[in-house]
């Protein structure tokens, strides 16, 4: 369990912040997919701090080795294991923790399952466990999109209290979410989040938000009933990605409050075969990909660690006063953009690939 | 993948509509832990159809069968098989489906997905699966109380547009669920949900609706880092059952809108071990249990076969007019209480075995 | 673990002597297989006692019902769930052994792992548990059959001191073997056989015995590299049914005395693709098949429940002599022959739905 | 499948012979252990080419890095990455192999498997990929030793026709097999088997052998029933090495011609529990460990890469005649003891975990 994803593309992930390295091995990808370093890096760049005043000014690299499972720019079909070293270590900077565990965080969690902790705190529950899985993603990405011409965009659609109007799924690109540092498509939007960010990190403060994600072309038949259920596994794909704290798909929530009547998805005919006029559905019916774009949306709770001062206790639990001093980024949803497509990119290349089994 | 849930606590369901029986097959369970048919038959009564005026009138008594992995009262710890026969079976009442896929059913998607369907339509997707999981996850919630006093409630906290008051989730209990046909511990809000509901029907229409479920006694230390955080299972979980569009746990949509300061849960000194004052996190932190009970929501879209009818195209393409005759629930929300009592339980034993195995 | 076999045709078994069934889900078949109780039935009762003087006189008709996932004679692509019951329940039997662990028997594990154990002893180690694996097997090499031309025959090459003579794997056939009661399809050693064990019998004694197994018309491309490679899972799936205690795979510990220059396989074409002269490698090079026919034989240990008297201690430690009453086979080789082409059934499909996969 | 190993204690190995690094990663790994790059160290030595005049004279240093999942010198419970680069890559020496399959090599299946290879022919199948389970096995060895005393010792009972004395299983010690360059701890064996595997090099001929193992103080209750019995994982474990063919427990294929009297192990009172007067079992019964001392032994077959030439096809099915240049040992089975070491370390090491949960 814990740190591998997939059934037969199975991506186990390791590493901590104060290691020499994180990464992923990528065990099942096809052979003879063209791939190379720069395709995994482009995602992870789009993920790493010091991106804009928005991020903590860490300038991590991230550089990613592609160490096995692929040669002259062909993947072998056996496993593929991904480096990316730690550079940027200062545990001075988290000293304090040894003795306080920070609210919201997994500092207790932790101490308590394990017995022991990182001097990172956290541990696996950093952010930078998710490289790993965007490094992963990549590759299926690349897979999707050349067998399939899948297309996976995801866009922060709210920050704090400001939120993008409806947004047309059908034509909406990465591109335009990358125009601004917030990555909102929707331009006035955006600056209105930018807005807010600043002024919660002047307050010392942080903010929350939610990100939507469309997977467009996904053919009909992926999914497993059951337990597996495609919205299942991206559930479960979105709530590993730490802060997350609700996923819906389709109507969602809102789609709790409507009659049979209006959220029912009539059937018509499109590009020669059977599609759906309205999509409260999402594009899944019975845990099973229909053919329409798959709309999902993934809520994020406020960065915990904060400047701003905080009464709370110590491990002994002596009342204490506790005010982050180290980097630490006013609102994670716009890094976390890659992460959710990467994660999203992981549940369908294993479905793709069980159902491409029955063909 | 598929109908197997549970890396040591291993359920696997099997069955649909019309054929001999439904059940499941649980794999790990404790040796030595005292089970007879009636401990499961209670949840499987409270799943059952024909319960009141706001459920189907098929009279299923889903009378539960132990077949294996029991013996004078004690399980062996080998498997247990369970088996609940199919009775009613109506073949007939599904003929126009053979036809016509239902708008926001599975018969389409199956279809594509198999080349061939049930005759009951969904197959799998059907609610009758769910009786397997019930089934498996009153196994579950007697190990979990009786070595942990770890209790689940869930109950009705919105149908359509009528919403629960906030409730006390320290407090709250099956049997107050149970006073009413809707399962709102709130008297006066089941009454209008109830309402709700019957007028729905008479529409020939039909509602969903938002249960809350609560796990109390949970020790802290449940629940692994990253892919298989406790809320990352428990949103597969809830969103493997038919019908559901949404997961939030703790602060959820909500405590994306908030700052980091508000939202973040101090420690404080509880029963001589660290505890939260508040509880915006939801029982977890990091993937792991706290202590502090576990609490999440999960929306249902409207049921989909509706008396109502609707225009459509069939298999071929055709427009045509469908008006679901058959039997079906106007809200399956209330029945569905205990299913996610029972999904809640398949994840927090699987975790609690598993930790076990560090202690 | 432990009652599950496969990662995409994934067998389940569950039941032990004295509940009310044996059986087995199979979740991954196929959809579309035609498929029939009778299809099950003819390798059970293969593999069911009371088929001669040689077996035990314990006539158990063990008839199979198919209670799931085939409608109209097909399969539907969901689990299939086999159920055989229990009918010749004689408990009484068994009372020695609540006080005395049998030698070379299960009792004393299940007790130590367990803390409990079936009124029939060794529960799960009975042989009644293999006729859900052998169901299982059935449907496997029915698809194997219809979509690549696979047969599997196995035979009985040794019972006791009697050997048979090489005998030509590129024709034999089950019919062969079924020829004569002791599974031998080389007829006077047939009778060396039958004369041994008869033997074996009249001294309360019993023999254990060497069952070969061919697979022929496997395609080349099956199995994986590492830690599944193809003759690992059929070393596994052989030491995994009840008695074995050995397993070669071509030219196997004999293999280890050889030259290189001997051993080595050398290739040539062969119906329009390479082909190898010799087939000491037993149709596998690098934990994957190469299109030659896979042989390996398995060894099974000499029954453990005999009528002679044994001196051995009982729970407490206290000396005691045993002799078994009850009814038990001299010799279990024979109806040991379906569960060996069963268990290579099953491992063949999983790597044939692994491979369709990369097609 | 294919690169991951084990259930609680998972093990995933990457890396072939040209491309950057081989290694594992190692998850589930009990918190809190004591563990140096040197702990892993001694194991990869003893299985590192160039010890003796018997391997092949690449000197491969063979350095292993802990990347991740140790702090301060104790496991975190978090994944431990574990990377060897690759240092002597000579791909020249294998451009042969692009036209030609070597005879008994993977070359072929891997060709018909992936539509492409490693230059290095055989890639996964190289021997280097089991420097990530040597080292994976390290650690298990070691929580192993701490936690129950557990000692796990193979070495060299036959080297082509030269077979080893019966040993004292009870005493023998890894320093005494390490005593020779052919890892037999009977001395005179030893010099025997030196002789027989120079006069193979010398011919440009190889050899094979088997490899005996026993693992003392495992304690009784380890192993799964049914399809994960203790020898069955043993087995898969031992066929999965490069270049197996034959494996067997206790009495193994001499066991199969024993009469059930002679072959049953009596219980007697041991160190006040349970133990047996003999031991054809093996240690296991019924799958589970019973607390004797568990004996297996592997075949190995001889080296496929022979100096010799050999006759064969090319890949168009054109004769040819293939005398292998490059670097090859005459017999990897002194260098394959620690292989055969770690493996069972895998083995018993995932089900002390899983028993661990049940106590």
């Amino acid at each position: 369990m814990s740190s591998t994803f997939g059934t037969l593309f199975k991506v186990t992930t390791f590493g901590e912040s104060h290691c020499k390295g994180v990464g992923a091995v990528v065990d099942g990808c096809p052979p003879r997919l063209s791939l190379t370093a720069q395709d995994i890096q482009t995602q992870l760049d789009r993920r790493r701090p010091g991106q804009s005043e928005l991020t903590t000014d860490r300038n991590e690299a991230d550089q990613v080795t592609i160490l096995s499972g692929v040669e002259n720019g062909k993947t072998l079909g056996t496993p593929i294991a991904l480096l990316v070293p730690n550079k940027d270590q200062k545990p001075g900077d988290y000293k304090e923790m040894s003795k306080i565990p920070r609210p919201s965080h997994a500092d207790y969690t932790y101490q308590i399952k394990y017995g022991i902790r990182a001097s990172s705190g956290g541990g696996r529950s950093s952010a930078r466990e998710t490289i790993g899985r965007v490094a992963a993603g990549a590759i299926a990405e690349k897979y999707l999109k050349e067998t399939y011409g899948i297309e996976i965009v995801a866009w922060v659609s709210s920050a704090g209290m400001v939120n993008a109007p409806y947004l047309d799924i059908e034509q909406i690109t990465r591109k335009q979410a990358d125009k601004n540092i917030v990555r909102c498509p929707h331009e006035e939007t955006a600056q209105n989040m930018i807005q807010a960010i600043i002024e919660a990190k002047q307050r010392s403060d942080s903010l929350g938000g939610i990100i939507s994600c469309v997977c467009r072309n996904v053919p009909p038949g992926l999914g497993e009933p059951v337990f597996d259920k495609l919205e299942a596994k991206l559930a479960q794909a979105m709530l590993s990605i730490p802060a997350t704290k609700g996923f819906e798909i389709g109507s969602g929530f809102r789609g709790s409050r409507m009659c049979g009547s209006e959220h029912n998805d009539p059937f018509t005919v499109k590009n020669n075969r059977l599609g759906t006029l309205s999509n409260y559905s999402g594009g899944v019916q019975g845990g099973i990909s229909n053919g329409e774009p798959i709309i999902f949306r993934t809520a994020f709770k406020p960065v915990a660690t904060i400047g701003k001062p905080q009464k709370t206790v110590d491990f002994e639990g002596k009342e204490v006063e506790l005010a982050a001093k180290g980097r630490h980024d006013p609102c994670v949803v716009p890094r976390a953009v890659p992460i959710v497509e990467s994660m999203a990119a992981l549940v369908l290349m294993d479905f793709a690939l069980i159902q491409e089994m029955r063909r």
